[in-house]
């Protein structure tokens, strides 16, 4: 017989009695409250069309580089698996059944725990996920998401989401967020200004987006003038569809602050296809400047996520491509590379740039400290590998002590596991509850502060901060 | 109402009873020793004319850049609470009344924990500081302040101080300290000798600093070796005014060991003024290794506060000066960077040099294993941003296993509010108790070897290393 | 009288009730498993000759680099504990005793725990070992080291070894594996080959190694095929002799992977003694690639050690040479220097290459990104320095999010120490089963799964892994 799928009440709470009491006092002030969803990955197709999910494979695994990242890193082909070209012909439940089978891979990671939520809560599945149970699963999830309650718009409402923010490229016509718009359907589905693609001279594709930038913009995006104009254009059509910030994904946190004549300079060698590393590199650093620049402007709020090794395995990025799990933190400074953004800006108290890091040895001694003095910073949650139980835990053990809470912005989901977005805010409610149950149970807060301050981060602060 | 400000007997003990007991019992054996200060910046001036301190701001608020940093970092200017030229004609109570109403942004800092026992235990408040509060703390504060017992020698013996350690470079003339021993006071003030302003080439009027240092001492410190007879004689100086220890803040841990002819060579640039920044960075280098030499002669102990990027917030420096909050960690070498000084004198078994960092991961991977090996080392607390209830934590956590506790040299309060200082040792006390009681609980030790190293880290540790 | 000597059944499981008791129940389940130890220092002559070890100090003391740098560290000579040339003539007893009136310097430390175990459970001993009880300890157990029960085979089947792994030159003729195997002995000691001496160009002997490796093998190791031949015949060698596994202790995890006529360039500096300090490097990286190359071919598993400063202590080196606690740890990156290596063979899923680190804060940026990625690669456990209650709590804490328990391999002992293996196995067991049952507790994992993954940790993936 299979073992039961039980979700305890008190899950993630701390296992002393004094500090698990004052937990669940504090989780009960948040459980309910509306989902705000600042950033993430969603596709905002599902929300245009409101067509049903397909599977459960192609709904919960072939999009999950959490889950198929690990599947692969024990000899898992990823073919098998459905995933890329390689993978077209894939029986989604063989690929099910093979997930099922090395479920136990997955003990002790946040995509347990995710999951199981989504099977119990969302599927209302009461027995374990294993190789015995695969079939069952399969079909009970395949056959649920054909009703209407499991279409996107249904489970947007049932998830209690107030605002779910997805990220486009500036090249993006944003035909799914007018869809949602015109549809009369009230669920708040907002957009972000991505321009990592028209502002990384090493991105693929990099010299045809900046002639699509022309196409969309009317203006002639060889020319620095002509490019910052496109931006500015590009922004507040954004805006106008709802976008309240901007997102960028450098491979390091370093800006600059060139006089024009040199920017100017820098950018004719980068429309001409000409720059080198170290150019393309401090392109994107004056890039950062000239957005907090124009959110001064116009009001985006900045989002800064540095530090990763992009697409590190070359074998399986030319065989499957970007997003498949092979991308890997790298040590990432943040004193000396904010520098000359914060000298330009940094004490601009209108202003907000929130910072997020993979390299979480910045916490404490880079960017707590940041954050604590420059009146333009925030610290957005732990990201990614560290959106995870124990990663919540040392992001509020190492930044609150110098930061503060109010110097965070609550939680990102940043996900493109739509099914998981409550079981991500759920965790993350869950461990900031438990962590200033600690703080109550060793007389470091008293009590009513303590649940003024997990309302803050489960609702307010992420409003507040993202303009919501 | 305003909600009660109380203070538990049990704070910062962990929440399960095991452990707590275990905690408590540690903790009775060290509250009520004498306070050994070994290093900190509180004025001289205070304990020489034992002036009434003047108001609630004046003594509580404005020297604090652990408050004030935090305040500005939510957007409130540094002039409206009364600091620098522009906060001068700021109304006192006007800046308590911006602080008070914003004492929920220092919720879960240390900064919370030291003043909320300032406010109950030295001036008996026994509700929370809020807006609401913020007259009758004002009120209440400034006149005690008024009062004879409130005045610093009083306070001094109140707070039960064996010894003070302030901090002053060569070119000061130890009057308050001259003052302090003239006056028949019986309290231990006594002073360190750090010499950044005449060895740092980069310190604000560093040449100035080189003539003055000519005058007081009667050297030629335009050459080398009467620039080294300078320092030994005002270390001399130092020693006979009670010094028993120097300190050197510099950017890094850079050390050098040139030979002389390249030390001359070298200090003939500094000196001239024409020393690029890779000299510079060199004779901070060279000076390092040059102090270790002149400790081995006179015996003071050396204290190394290295990897702070000074001044970071170029605009506030310009307007309010050093020392406004804007001093931010850097990721900071020890184990190549120390290797030449080691090299020379890392062997001597008579010499104390007392390693600090604010980058915490050098603990385990660094610090650690070279104080656990080299005989000149030992390591300092946990520094600054981390002389906090999670940063000693951690500090135990990664030092212990690999350099044990007799490596370290108990607790600094580094501080110039001079009114925390309790607090801070209570804090310090209290986390290494709860650490230990941890070890205690689980096994690791024996209840009556923790007592004994609960005495030795709060009483016998400090005043062991630094000679006091 | 003399505190008594007592090992808690509990010791190192969570102070709280509810999590002790999971701990209790899981390590039930591990305690009495048989040792598998994959990697270590223990000398075979032990086994061959099975010759009583000689008195406490020579067994304990003298071989153990953990203690005596302790020791050395508070000004303690290391020739008074009989180490080295210079401690040739100490008194053994004498040295015992100043270990033993030392003993609190080793409070908090893994080796107090590991001796603890040992002065019990191998010895008997009922009291601590305190300056007091110095001879007795130091008479019970020379005496009892005279017994064939304490003799190095007995001891070995006492503390049920299933497998002991040795590590040794390619210029060892392992001449005690041969007299094991031939002695008809059942106990199982396997070598692994460790080339270091012959790759690293900078080693002591470096070129007379290539002699030596040309006379044994009959090729011409000045040469890069024959270089590259003789590696391929001694690895043949040591796999006859049992080795399962490689071991390769570079100073940092740079990889290369040159085209052929660079590398053979390369070997040709190299190989004449001209190299310098960078090709040094890029020789070892090419030789960690050339070695994966190889493990494909011969099957042996492949371990990388990086990130030592060897003989940081210069002095120390000169008169006492290797080993003698002055090795540091320093940052070591593994994004980029394994790129190369991971670019050519990470995908492989028959290969097993085994990562360890001496720093820390690479566990959750980049070890277990990587390993939860490439199926070649597996994570060793926490290492060294961090072989200890804390350390491995915190590699449990944050691997195990992103990489899983699967990615890892359990538990390497690594030591010199014969004695202590069951002791470090045991802190290990007692470590994995109390962060199990923290997960437990918490709600994070299901008992059944927790006790199968601490049978895994402690039993099957080391087997597995290192296919033992």
């Amino acid at each position: 017989m299979a073992p039961s799928l039980r979700l305890s009440a008190d899950r993630l709470f701390p296992a002393d009695d004094r500090t698990r009491g004052i937990a669940r006092a504090l989780y009960r002030e948040v459980s309910s409250l509306p989902i705000i969803s600042p950033h993430g990955h969603t596709d905002p197709a599902w929300f245009a069309s409101d067509a049903p999910f397909e599977n459960a494979s192609a709904l919960l695994l072939q999009p999950d580089h959490y889950l198929f990242r690990m599947l692969y890193s024990q000899g898992i082909p990823l073919a098998s698996l459905g995933i890329g070209a390689e993978g077209r012909d894939a029986d989604p439940r063989a690929a099910w059944r093979l997930f099922a089978a090395n479920y136990h891979l997955f003990r002790g990671t946040p995509s347990r725990m995710w999951l199981d939520w989504v099977f119990a809560e969302v599927f209302g599945l009461d027995v374990r996920l294993t190789g015995d149970t695969a079939d069952l699963y399969f079909d009970t999830i395949t056959e649920m998401l054909a009703r209407p309650e499991f279409r996107p718009r249904a489970l947007f409402e049932r998830f209690n989401i107030e605002v779910l923010t997805t990220t486009e490229s500036p090249l993006d016509t944003l035909e799914h967020h007018q869809a949602i718009r015109s549809s009369g359907w009230s669920g708040r589905v907002l957009t972000a200004y991505r321009p990592d693609p028209v502002v990384d001279p090493e991105f693929e594709g990099f010299q045809a987006n900046l002639d699509r930038l022309s196409e969309l913009t009317g203006e002639d995006c060889r020319t620095w003038q002509g490019y910052l104009a496109a931006h500015r254009q590009r922004r507040a059509f954004f805006a106008s569809m709802g976008a309240t910030s901007t997102d960028h994904g450098h491979p390091t946190a370093a800006t600059a602050d060139l006089p024009m004549p040199e920017a100017e300079a820098l950018f004719a060698d980068v429309a001409a296809g000409r720059a080198t590393a170290a150019q393309a590199e401090l392109f994107r650093a004056q890039m950062l400047t000239e957005m907090v620049g124009m959110s001064l402007e116009d009001g985006l709020v900045m989002q800064i996520h540095p530090g990763s090794f992009r697409n590190h395995n070359a074998q399986l990025f030319e065989r499957f491509g970007r997003d498949k799990g092979a991308d890997i933190p790298v040590a990432t400074e943040y004193v000396r590379a904010l520098h000359p953004l914060l000298s330009r800006y940094g004490n601009e108290a209108g202003l907000t740039v929130i910072l997020f890091t993979l390299d979480e040895t910045v916490y404490s001694r880079e960017l707590a400290p940041l954050a604590g003095h420059y009146p333009a910073l925030r610290l957005g949650p732990a990201w990614w590998f560290h959106d995870s139980p124990e990663g919540m835990r040392r992001f509020r053990e190492h930044v609150t002590e110098t930061a503060g809470f109010y110097n965070t912005v609550g939680f990102n989901d940043d996900t493109r596991a739509f099914l998981s977005i409550p079981a991500r805010h759920d965790v993350a409610r869950r461990i900031d509850c438990a962590f200033l149950a600690r703080l109550v149970a060793e007389h470091r807060m008293e009590e009513d502060e303590a649940a003024e301050v997990a309302v803050d981060l489960a609702y307010n602060l992420p409003k507040k901060a993202y303009k919501l």
